[in-house]
């Protein structure tokens, strides 16, 4: 019998969707289920397995995010408007997974749980199939356009133990957490407070500012007030100190690959709080020109992320740009947290272009009276061309 | 005899050169000072007069610079990293107005007070040789290498009452407030309290959210809760209450077009409130190619404005671009400023590319069933060039 | 009962599908025939009544071809890799056309004649959407799968007159000739002759160099020789002339926008040669500045009509920017043209911003010893970046 | 007693310098002649002892010209306009090598001979100082205003052996040979005949096709006609064949870094012919994402080597870039060239992205019923947009 790798979250569209799948595809059902933030494993194997799949793969797979992905995005200071793009960076990780499971337990077939009008579909397959264009992909919600009273009632009559999500549809990993639908999608209601859960909204955060240094080696954050962690960790522990302080709320609207436009509330506080620490230190450390190619090439990564492109070939030449640049961002930073706000103290770094003797007056390396020639020849470029202009009537307002 | 017109704003340097030109260069001086955020020009003239200068011109150019320059800028979303180059947009209308009455007075040579290691220099003289590239420029403070202790000392030796700066060197203008210098150029120092004047530091504002509404109108706003105003005034407006509730405050580090780093503390609460209300129209209104396209050339008009290259011929055509997309950014955006925060209430627009049915279920604008055919085609550029690559050893992890 | 309106070109596939929809779909079927180069209109039209159609519409639409599409691109020297874009201009004027007629003859459906593979049948659709999202549109050759022997056996059993086609599938309109298919598609073989129909073989064509002068006035050629015409003349005499010199053909690979490589001919004389002295204007003409500028946004253009966008709103604001800079390229050229080549001969602008006292020696306007003190700010971005990299080990070749 | 280390070519300007320096600095001079062409460095050598240097300085740098800087150069398809770079990438080899000298031989100041308007003072300088901040530098003809009938009455008086150049100022290395000057001023004069040297006018090139084929590894090409060379090789035999073939002329106006425009002629055949078959490559290899990217980085390459940046922090990750995505640029290609015209024959490589069967009708890969669906959502941004608009009245033609 056919095999089906399913993306299994545990949840009622998916557990439908095992049962379906053996039901009326008559196929063998494979689930994977991967902990990327606060999954619980043991329990949603248990009821994979009594859904009558074959088998309920389930992997820890956190540090891999962190080492593997998340990294990347702090280098290439990833944002896509204001989202640090948390459940786009998680898909490719899923779909690389699902790809090496369905190799190994010979599954011709994925299933994930996406629906039609959204990023994630996309993200899912393109990178299944540029991992191995030979396996075939579905997407039940989608393709047979699965409505959830249908749903409920399928799950009613085939014994599945329904599990309510709450009033909103949320996505959680290491990264962040994403909230979409109920009221959310009416863009004249103001965002409701129920949304928050990571993130304490500002005026319920303490009236007093934290105080934390950061530790930055290779272009990553090494170390929290001296301690040194691994980014996993500094991730979870970030998470806390800058949610509880208000830090990594996000409301906004966005363009989504499927040429639409949704409205998207995450919470995302130590990514907030690190890509900001990241993006002062390079504006201590990079030049103008580097800044400037770098800020071209962050937001093409970020561009391909969110459209699900993690597998391009163009992303390894990016990366290979990205960490040619991050191998100098280092150094200590002290960030004050308070109410939402992140504000920069102190900063150091051996790869430091700030000079306090260039910049304070009487010394011999930046020559004032060179800034005469200096101005007299930049200015050509403008003044050739102005004049030029002005020698005829065309020059308007 | 020449004559050199002075932009003068009443200041020790500026007062120090009025009568130096005089004395040592032989030239007869007018003065001009120009009004854009809150110099009292009757005291300034009166002091330019009692130095000895031929003429004083003194003209109030708020409305200008709100209609002229502002404009432009929240057309461009214009900042420089974090700041929202409120000096940076003064300099050429200042540099405007001298060329203008050197013309009308018979001047020749035109003085102004900037330093050989900033950027206002470059804006000043740039701009100057673009309108009139036969006038001559002079910045004694550069050129002659004039120091703070001989300027006091020949100050007391000539009469010219000295008015003491404060700790920081500061400018300020309808859009903004820079503050350099002191312990500013020390950046393993924290940024004291005694930097702010336009915005209260988060800790200190109202520890209650203030609701705003802002009507937008041809890309500029128009109103706020409901009562019309000149950009000037709202500008004014604004700055007060922003700054009130910690919105507005800049910490940031730069790239002088010099080519150095340097430290800079803005207050901006005007500019930065309406330009984040801009960024949020923007993401409701334009399509994903015209914002990305606007990024570019927002990137583009801040890197030329902030570089004195607000007369080069370039800045016709994208501005030219700017007005065509902006006259669609209209609508009213509700906003809560909290200690620091600006948080979205509400948005709406004529414009408004969201579509509340698109995005809530089952509709039959957007086909769900086209998204698998969509990712079909779409992957192809992705697979086809993983495939290719794979069939190597060359693919590097 | 419902109409079609039919784009109907008077060749197979098109006349198959004209009996097809009537027959199959029980539809009225109006056909729509433009000249865009040089199609018999009289005898297409003849030849579609015979089908019995109920309308057979023709409209010569050279001069606004020329006028509204050909003018722009010049604008933005729109080439895609080495293709002048030539059939891709065509396709929204046609699909505008085929709205307006639609919207007149009250036909709910348009069809065309495009495969699925190819970038016509999304440039068709998306114009077609974006001028009317009310109008269904079929394309028979891809949703149903028609292929050539089915094709021909159909055109015999309902005694269509059929018109063989050559060994390749050819499209021709005044900016150019598209030549695809048959030998063109395996790379390894070299690119017969029998392709050439517009350009004469370098090999074949005149020993001797053709002389031409051209003016140029806002932007577009206006007079050959010191004779004026209008843009559609221009194009028509200068296919000529520059084809028999060889000029115009092009070998190349492209990325389709499905996501493909296809291996394309095209010939363009009077493409090739009119965006060639146009941006010979421009290297004259615009600054630095304004010449990087122009590239990206040329580029964005070029892509975008590649893709079928030409109706995006993004397109008037990038036409905004063009048209501001296109009204500074003017002056006369002289150009030789010998077996392919194109050789600059002499060139002059009233905008022109090169300056031959400048360039030469000993004059006033460029200060040499200026140079020094711009060199010695010029290198500070590069120097202080580089010296900073230096003072630790990784630093890499 | 101070040393300098002169840059010394032989010729009139440096050979007036090696003595000037001696006479009136009262300074030891060590010269320092790379041959990246055509020198002749024996010759070179005695007569820089001619003129009392303390030591004459000489080595031949063609093959490190070519892999360290000319390959990076195919990397980028560097270009500036139609230059290939040239003399450009050459000065960053001359100024490093001569800081490497300077060092050894305890020069605290190299001298070079550049003019005050051009780009190589900037090459040299920046270079220079992004290598060793400590070495003074000093151009003395453009410093002290050193003119050419002064450099004839001191070398008589001198007793230096004048060689006079021709009437062009003509600079040459392995990558190509610029010609500068003389009636090249006027832009109102053709160019004439005799600055044709490296390159046979088309009109004289052999009236028969040479056929090519060029194999490339790693990005560079590797072998001609199935033998194997160096790429020093490979050039020197490429200008020769290419240049016979009327290959490599450029005749084009260019911004230089000090603002001017400036009439330039090039030859430069094997640069030409080498940077066309590896875009052609490109253009077989890359995807879309690639090709895009690579074009924006390219472009970056070029203008940052062009205005002297080579040694730029930039520069390392740029490069970075452009190695990763250069390992894929294999295969063979033959060429067809005939009197200035490259026409590509056929090409194949193992990381084609061209696929005859995905091209070809009727296969399964490529789905054409997928295309309806893709379109259907490809069109939303566009359509949503374009519908939003026509809402109002705003909308201009």
């Amino acid at each position: 019998m056919e095999k089906v790798l399913l993306l299994y979250s545990g949840g009622l569209d998916t557990s439908v969707m095992a049962k379906w799948i053996q039901e009326n595809l008559k196929k063998e059902v494979v689930t994977l289920t991967l902990n990327i933030g606060n999954s619980n494993l043991d329990e949603i194997k248990e009821k994979a397995i009594s859904l009558g799949v074959s088998d309920a793969i389930v992997e820890d797979v956190k540090n891999e995010f962190a080492e593997k992905y998340i990294k990347k995005e702090i280098y290439a200071d990833g944002f896509y408007g204001d989202y640090p793009l948390s459940t786009a960076i998680a898909r490719p990780l899923m779909a690389e997974k699902a790809v090496k499971y369905a190799e190994e337990y010979g599954c011709s077939t994925i299933a994930h749980g996406s629906t039609g009008k959204g990023n994630d579909q996309v993200r899912f397959e393109v990178t299944i199939k540029a991992l191995n264009n030979n396996i075939d992909v579905i997407a039940p919600v989608r393709d047979w356009n699965m409505n959830r009273p249908d749903e409920i009632a399928y799950a009613k009559s085939h014994g599945i133990n329904i599990t309510y999500g709450g009033k909103y549809s949320v996505d959680e990993n290491l990264w962040g957490r994403s909230i979409e639908g109920s009221n959310l999608e009416k863009l004249t209601n103001p965002v409701e407070d129920d949304v928050y859960e990571w993130v304490t909204p500002p005026k319920n955060a303490p009236d007093i500012e934290t105080e934390l240094s950061l530790e930055f080696k290779n272009g990553i954050p090494s170390a929290i007030n001296g301690v040194h962690y691994s980014l996993k960790e500094i991730t979870e522990r970030l998470n806390k100190i800058a949610g509880e302080n208000g830090i990594g709320f996000i409301n906004h609207i966005e363009n989504r690959v499927t040429g639409i436009k949704s409205h998207e509330i995450y919470e995302c506080p130590a990514a907030v709080l690190i890509l900001k620490a990241h993006k002062i230190f390079e504006s201590l450390i990079l030049n103008k020109n580097e800044a400037d190619i770098k800020n071209y090439m962050d937001f093409q990564w970020s561009n391909n992320v969110y459209n699900g492109l993690w597998y391009d070939p163009v992303m390894e030449h990016i990366n290979a740009f990205e960490q040619s640049i991050n191998k100098y961002i280092e150094g200590e930073i002290k960030l004050g947290l308070y109410k939402g706000n992140i504000s920069l103290k102190t900063i150091d770094s051996e790869y430091s272009l700030y000079d306090y003797d260039t910049v304070s007056y009487d010394n011999s390396i930046f020559k004032q009276d060179s800034a005469k020639g200096f101005i007299d020849i930049y200015k050509n470029n403008t003044v050739l061309g102005s004049a030029a202009r002005k020698k005829t009537l065309k020059v308007i307002e």
